[in-house]
């Protein structure tokens, strides 16, 4: 049996290994277009910024390695350009020209390609992508040239990763980016603190800013935003996505999905029987909408790898689909997502609602305890758990990798009521953030209290007879406060409710949501009508 | 209607919050028999260890607060210690002598006892608790006498927080425990890392030392032990558990489970019609045995106490029972564990297999990346985990919380290759060890490859006719090897295997596992005959 994989980074290098882990007696070939196989994709931003300081880290494993453990043949400047699915054989660009490769089973790990919009001054030296370890060495030369000032173009994981590290290796760093927020898989709330942190620590951002020209004569001298904006500067980093390289199947005929990924079934088999696809490159089942996304992220590209390969070599493994979990370091926050976020759950047409839950890393009692605000969307009729978004200083890996394991799970937020998580002090609280998003949430479905939801304010407020009520301590209020808001402590509250109007409905904040519920429960006892600002004030400047 | 809360810290108090927030016009009475409410227990040590610098930040909620906010009749020193449940009244011992309150629903929370043994000497000067805030107040005192040398017994949570806080404040601290070994949730080897780790800290251990006698004129001067050793000391903490406070529950005839806790349904309602109980005197179910347990545990006696409340008030909420999950931090360490430990899953007679997964917090090539081994314990036949337990210095408590929603949903190692979990290399690796110990569970049921734990290997050895063989390089020999093991490097093995004899068994291990299982598939395809040690050199050695 002869396997032959095309693209050899993550999800290629996975199936590689797996398959010879399945099959002893396969030939296995591995074809790599570029010099490099197995490389630290993920590390290549933190290698600009000198976190990773030896370029050797970055290859994860060599072309010997996998010949003498593996006995797999790489073939680095391999380029595949054509399937003949017929006859089963493959057409390679190699340096010594283009050969022919047969095979028995092939599977397609041709990842992706950075987006290079054919904007003018798009060929100018040092315009840059990171994307290689090529591309990274490019950057670093740039900068040891004494190179001091950059445009980043695009806010996704790989520009912001870049605008930090070029950042911390003392470059002056303009991001820029097309679309009216950072990260455009976050809801916009979550990008805005994003932004203001990015901000603070010295990085310029323009939103709403596309790239329309690169200017130079020779090397790159300025860049030019479609808002007219002119940003000089000594290079220009491309950051604007990635699109499946799906060129060889579709020139084989291979089916392609409605996101723009080679299809797959479960197998990672692809619409031909001896193909199979895994990686950026191929679509999967959103465990959450039960739509195909394509979500290139390199966990599933590894998981999808191994499934391919084994599949490959006669075994049987599966691939389930993905929830598009991820996270971002961005200088010294965290902000991370799992399922669906509100835009997207909106699109679903479920019916869901959205709650915000202020919390901390660990026992405030404690030192070093963090902010951290979260946002858990989940569907109405039932609790399920949708999406949960999360930013903050620390343990927000923690709190999303739970959550994504409940959502996998089909847990709804009365099942996180009930999680028995770990708890001491320098870890978590006695209610982890988790297990209080879920009582919060718990106690909206169950019709102990309303939310209201930091988008929905100002209109609440201009349908008129809704009055807001600030019950934090006058302190407090020195700090800021919602526009037109009355005031009455939560701790007065007993003495003093009857100061309101019982024909009004009173939309009531505290600091976090804690004494809000507190004063929304005391007053909905004696009549009033009021709903509380989910998250309270924290959630509604999301100053955390 | 009128509740009555025995036992104010944290089931009492989240009780009474809960019964106002259920019910504004109950009339609702907080019993406590110290001088303290809703103060931070698990902060205690940490006071001590001038870690939490200020007192007041382990009191949470004031009597005034809980008047003010809840009108919540907070009134301390009461001690309740007798019930009619016909008349439905209390007996109380209060400052003003002995009162009777009636109550139409009561909620026992009356928590633990620090076991003091009736050895001679106990009621020394100097013996002190670590359960109250006069307790560490005492303690906080003693030192500032300028005391310097500490003996902690005791082992446990309590014990190892406080030996490591005395520590921190320059007092000689010796740790005594009775059983063979600290941390007597956890599988020995587990332990075994952590007694190394405190040694390392400057800790003096004994283990199979308990305490015999204390002795001293006035104060104590030194402790006995049972193996006859004395060690002299100027103080002397007793943290030898907490056995559960049902006195009160006993003499009102109300049923006390196996585990010695008082019985409860899934509302915390006891035998008697108008008697709840929550906290750490209650027994609770098992999620995974099945079984009653009383695991007394922070997060667990808030959520006790809120079911108790809000079924006391008149609402309807459900405790499902416990996961055990908890964790503790030894200097640098970080030790936790979920479900079910190996030791205890041999009690319930299932079939099951344990694994060894050594990981990392983080991507290897990202800086500050820290070892880790977990080790997951599974049913046999179905995969479905049992119980996890892990060692390590970062990242600990995420994976510990993963695998504790893990198992709350019932998932098994095949779920667990599929998680969906936040990666970039500051968090994570793409193979999340969470998502490897799947993926090297699931390949060992699945039949791909047969591991052996590190305490069956001198027994197999015995029995003959097994060689070790060891597949790291010659260098990392240097280092330490098993006694006996042969070695072939991996990356030799497709040369050399042929040294091998095909009619012996063949015992394979290497650093943490991962060339180890690629040399036992590749022997296998070849008629040898392999097993594969589980988590390689390091869980052998456990010296992560």
């Amino acid at each position: 049996m002869r396997i032959v994989i095309v693209g050899g980074v993550a999800a290629g290098a996975s199936a590689a290994v797996k398959a010879r882990r399945c099959n002893e007696d396969a030939e296995i070939i591995l074809l790599e277009k570029s010099g490099f196989v197995s490389f630290a994709n993920c590390g290549l931003p933190y290698y600009i910024g000198n976190v990773i300081q030896n370029r050797e880290d970055l290859i994860l494993v060599t072309p010997e390695l996998f010949r003498e453990r593996f006995n797999i043949d790489v073939r680095i400047s391999h380029e595949a350009f054509d399937i003949d699915t017929e006859a089963k054989k493959l057409r390679v660009k190699s340096p010594d020209g283009v050969i022919t490769e047969a095979y028995d089973k092939l599977i397609l790990a041709t990842g992706g390609i950075p987006i290079r919009p054919e904007i003018p001054g798009i060929h100018l030296k040092n315009v840059l992508n990171v994307f290689t370890i090529p591309d990274v060495d490019r950057v670093v030369a740039t900068i040891s040239e004494g190179k001091k000032t950059a445009v980043v173009a695009g806010g996704g994981f790989i520009g912001l990763e870049t605008a930090e590290n070029l950042t911390e290796r003392g470059v002056k760093t303009i991001l820029v980016e097309k679309l009216p927020q950072l990260m455009s898989n976050m809801d916009e709330e979550f990008a805005g603190v994003l932004a203001e942190h990015l901000n603070q620590n010295g990085l310029e951002l323009h939103l709403n800013a596309g790239l329309k020209e690169i200017k130079g004569s020779d090397h790159v001298e300025s860049v030019i935003l479609e808002n007219g904006i002119e940003i000089p500067c000594e290079m220009a980093i491309l950051a604007m996505g990635v699109r499946p390289n799906t060129e060889l199947a579709r020139k084989a005929g291979l089916t392609i999905g409605t996101a723009g990924g080679i299809c797959v079934d479960s197998s990672m088999l692809t619409s031909d029987p001896d193909i199979y696809a895994a990686g950026d490159a191929v679509e999967s089942i959103h465990l959450v909408s039960g739509k195909n996304v394509r979500i290139p992220l390199a966990g599933s590209a590894n998981k999808q790898g191994r499934v391919a390969g084994a599949c490959a070599a006669g075994s049987k493994l599966s691939f389930k689909g993905v929830l598009g979990t991820s996270i971002i370091k961005a200088f010294d926050l965290t902000m991370a997502r799992t399922g669906l976020n509100e835009r997207e759950v909106k699109f679903t047409g479920l019916q869901y609602k959205s709650v915000y839950v202020p919390g901390f890393s660990n026992a405030t009692y404690y030192p070093g305890a963090a902010p951290m605000i979260m946002k858990l969307t989940i569907e109405a009729s039932s609790g399920k758990l949708l999406g949960a978004q999360a930013i903050g200083y620390k343990g927000i890996d923690k709190r999303i990798d739970v959550i994504a394991t409940a959502i996998y799970s089909g847990l709804t937020v009365f099942d996180l009521e009930d999680l028995d998580l770990a708890y001491a002090p320098p870890y978590s609280s006695a209610k982890d953030p988790v297990i209080l998003g879920g009582m919060i949430s718990s106690n909206m479905l169950r019709g102990d209290i309303s939310y209201v939801n930091r988008s929905e304010v100002q209109e609440m407020l201009a349908n008129g007879n809704t009055e807001l009520l600030d019950v934090r301590t006058e302190e407090e209020l020195l700090e800021g406060k919602i526009e037109g808001a009355i005031n009455i402590p939560v701790d007065e509250l007993r003495k003093r409710y009857r100061e309101l109007d019982q024909k009004k409905n009173y939309l009531i904040y505290c600091a976090v949501g804690y004494r809000g519920y507190n004063a929304s429960l005391f007053l909905n006892s004696k009549g009033y009508r009021t709903l509380n600002l989910s998250g309270g004030y924290l959630a509604y400047t999301m100053n955390v």
